[in-house]
């Protein structure tokens, strides 16, 4: 395997988790700042080309982890690869952001839902979706359906 | 940080890097098995539910990394984190896959483009995507204006 090291780090409103919107419907438009650090700017070249960006980041206040678990917006419990628990086996959080500027070394973003300081270990372009018409959502769907009822 | 421990492993077409399709245009619709380690099995509760699967993985064959790289479908530099190179500061690998069906540990999926025995960090519901019209891909889209030409 390989030892993970930050290439930066996530600048944030949220400074606890509590802050961060949960559950369904919930939005996330919050602003942020992606700071890479010096050493790797040059990785960061033609980056701005791109409107969104997959964000692969650390849960690093997270301890330990559980394979069964209750999401905010269900009342049942589902296998930790069916959601998007902070409370993982790798404790690894993706997150797709907009670009909005390049400053540098740093990207500013909207749809940040890391807590502040939190570690980024990738940043990837994001080149194309799945069709929202071929995409199925299990439980999550179920959920909305029952609240919508 | 942390250790990062594989969950699972790839069973894939893809024996060697020269197999996978790449490039502009190249199509991901390779079958393969996510085989999932026993003792993770509560984890995938639910997991069928879903049509799609983002999974976190490694690229566990490559040695060191590049800031500045020339992609396939492209005969310019780019910077790592505009491109999906291999060669990452942290070699961590994203495939959105499309899940077939689950046998018990084993997740058939179509989308592979993972080498044979690559291990699995983390599974994750793809739940919702950035619709076509907002997308920009910068170089890559350029790349492909000059190949129509």
């Amino acid at each position: 395997m390989f030892s993970p090291h930050p290439v930066g780090h996530v600048r944030s409103p949220y400074t606890s988790t509590q802050q961060i919107p949960k559950g369904l419907g919930a939005k996330h438009d919050a602003e942020g700042i992606l700071e890479i650090l010096s050493q790797f700017e040059a990785g960061l070249k033609d980056i701005e080309g791109f409107s969104h960006i997959v964000v692969i980041w650390v849960f690093d206040r997270v301890e330990g982890f559980e394979l069964l678990g209750t999401p905010p917006c269900d009342n049942r419990q589902h296998g930790v690869f069916a959601t998007r628990s902070p409370r993982r086996p790798n404790p690894i959080g993706l997150t797709t952001v907009e670009l909005v500027r390049r400053e540098g070394l740093s990207l500013h973003v909207r749809g940040v839902d890391m807590l502040d300081g939190t570690p980024i270990l990738d940043l990837k372009p994001y080149l194309s979706n799945i069709p929202a018409e071929r995409l199925r959502r299990g439980w999550l769907d179920e959920a909305v359906a029952r609240q919508e009822k």
